[in-house]
């Protein structure tokens, strides 16, 4: 690990950016900058001025998206600023590229509030096609988002969020089949109740599961607990109508599935040992998961799943959101629905023929999953 | 001129958008995947939240810079919105790519005060290593520029401004020699009290002219007369301190030098006859100039330009922006002066080594005159 974070600070060093922008048409003549830009741009511009759906028509609105943090949630890095956001949405960009041919550029936005950052956004959006969220942190993610997607017009997508959910489902689909379980009758435990935990738990719950229990800090998440807010209490009432209550290890106990999204090594060897049969356990912190694969291994695990593409089975969102934005684009989609999610999971978990404990989701490199994705969405 | 606006239509409509993201390094394998993103890409993000100058070692700040607009003055067409302008500010990233090797992005803001604008640029500004301020109008731009510049870290340049004063600048060196006439008394007539012309009487005031009179559509402009604003009543100061009045017929009596900023179709062929001997004229209004070339030879100009690349002595922008922010990012310069600019526009001046009337001004395509503007900064 030591490495691979030395290395990439030497790449970073070496770069000093991951991406650029580039002409797609040569500028070599007096000629080609007379169209390019003055006079000829004159005319797009003032047919845009008439018809503002136009702009679609001849700009780079058409293919390109924001990606855009507030630095409040970078990786598991915690709440370090724009500033130090910056290479982390560099390299999104560069994944919306190579996998879903999105152009994206990173927006890092420095606001002293979620309402200073919703006006921001709005106000910078007219010149892009979508608006990417990126390492938002909860509970504001959830304002943010929803305030964003009413309104504006085009689409909008937290990425922590429905990203994370929709390429968790697709490898528990798959795992699922492995170990011969259903999901609505799966016991399901979400370690970690911020942007990720809650958005896999609304997919997971509206694709059929019945039996999810979301743990935070102060333990299983319910309604009328201390410590929660208007989301946590939402999707408590949803999964845990029941009101149980306990602490991580509780949970654990019989659990069919683990899900991890919180920080690394609050899972304990023991705690695997607890669940039932045959359990699969992502975990899937970042960049230190909550209990390393070879000990949830040794421990009885028998399928197992990283965030890290340095480990077998990665659920890595680089599976989602290029195909997820690549179908939008192209079918000018203005908002994302849960069905739409759904169906890229479906479609992501197909790409696999034959799922083992080892391979239970396509790898990033192969094209087949993105297309899948985007005709999906 | 139909021509070349259909045919900028089309070349539109093809490409939809004129310019792309692209990575500067190969993603090729889970190893790359593990460098540019996740778990790799933490190192950089931490370097940067200890010490946060190292954005510029590690990211696309060190060559990146923002090309915004408010949509309050785009070409000479007017307030036709941010929407309209992205095929402008689309246009201009590829020229500061093509000519200086920097990246730029277009930013279109939506605002509804000159302050929401500042406020919107300053929140997005933290993964930027300089703004580009492009067809704001007067006299809002003269604050939005003074508060950014004020208060950012990064070089700030209104391009209307200062870009088209550099040029302008550069193109008189070479007309008054050729002329044989000395800026310090020459008559010279701005014709346009907006971003350009404002700027161009500021710097050709620094440079040594002593007689200048700015003309807007209520005629010369002087301290205590109708329709002022702050910023003309700066300039009139400046530039006529004995109050001159009168229309631009009045103004262009003896000229030496009419330099027209404003809008298609302004001045007759009578004015220009009216100019002392061996008139300089320099109509540039985009995209049709106050009087065509053609005209203005007829009516005995000695030399002319235009902002058009369409007609020879362009005196178009794009000599200066791309040189003064190549040479801002390489220095880490954090504001410009009008120092900087002078030296600018006479190392400009410098690249025509025989300078003629129908050439006074080096070709855009020519890089020795980007690097010149670059070194001179």
């Amino acid at each position: 690990m030591v490495n691979v974070y030395q290395k990439s600070l030497s790449l970073h060093r070496k770069l000093r950016g991951k991406l650029e922008t580039t002409l797609k048409t040569p500028l070599r003549t007096k000629i080609d900058l007379s169209l390019v830009y003055t006079p000829g741009v004159a005319e797009p511009c003032r047919q845009i001025a008439k018809r503002p759906a136009d702009i679609y028509k001849y700009t780079i609105k058409k293919n390109t998206i924001a990606v855009i943090t507030d630095g409040t949630a970078i990786l598991g890095l915690g709440n370090i600023g724009p500033a130090a956001g910056l290479p982390v949405m560099e390299g999104k960009c560069c994944l919306f590229k190579k996998f879903g041919g999105v152009n994206a550029f990173p927006i890092c936005i420095q606001a002293k509030s979620p309402a200073e950052f919703i006006k921001t956004v709005k106000n910078i959006s007219v010149g892009f096609g979508g608006i990417n969220l990126e390492d938002i942190g909860a509970p504001h993610c959830f304002e943010i988002e929803r305030t964003l997607i009413r309104e504006l017009d085009i689409p909008v997508f937290h990425d922590d969020q429905h990203g994370t959910a929709v390429v968790v489902l697709a490898g528990l689909i798959n795992a699922l089949w492995l170990a011969k379980r259903e999901i609505s009758s799966a016991k399901i435990v979400i370690l970690g109740a911020g942007a990720a935990g809650l958005s896999i738990a609304e997919l997971l719950y509206e694709y059929g599961a019945k039996n999810i229990l979301i743990v935070d800090t102060k333990g299983i998440i319910y309604e009328g607990r201390e410590h929660m807010d208007s989301e946590k209490t939402r999707l408590a009432q949803m999964t845990n109508p029941r009101k149980i209550y306990g602490s991580l290890t509780d949970a654990m106990y019989g659990a069919n599935v683990f899900i991890g999204v919180s920080r690394g090594g609050l899972v304990k060897p023991e705690m695997i040992k607890m669940m039932d049969n045959d359990p699969i356990v992502f975990t899937m912190a970042n960049p230190e998961p909550e209990i390393m694969p070879e000990e949830a291994k040794k421990a009885g695990a028998y399928i197992i799943a990283t965030g890290r593409s340095d480990f077998p089975n990665q659920i890595n969102n680089v599976l989602g959101f290029p195909g997820i934005f690549r179908g939008a684009l192209d079918k000018g989609i203005k908002k994302f629905t849960n069905e739409m999610f759904i169906r890229a999971a479906e479609a992501l978990a197909k790409c696999m023929k034959n799922p083992t404990p080892e391979k239970i989701i396509p790898d990033p490199f192969d094209p087949k999953a993105h297309k899948a994705v985007a005709r999906a969405i």
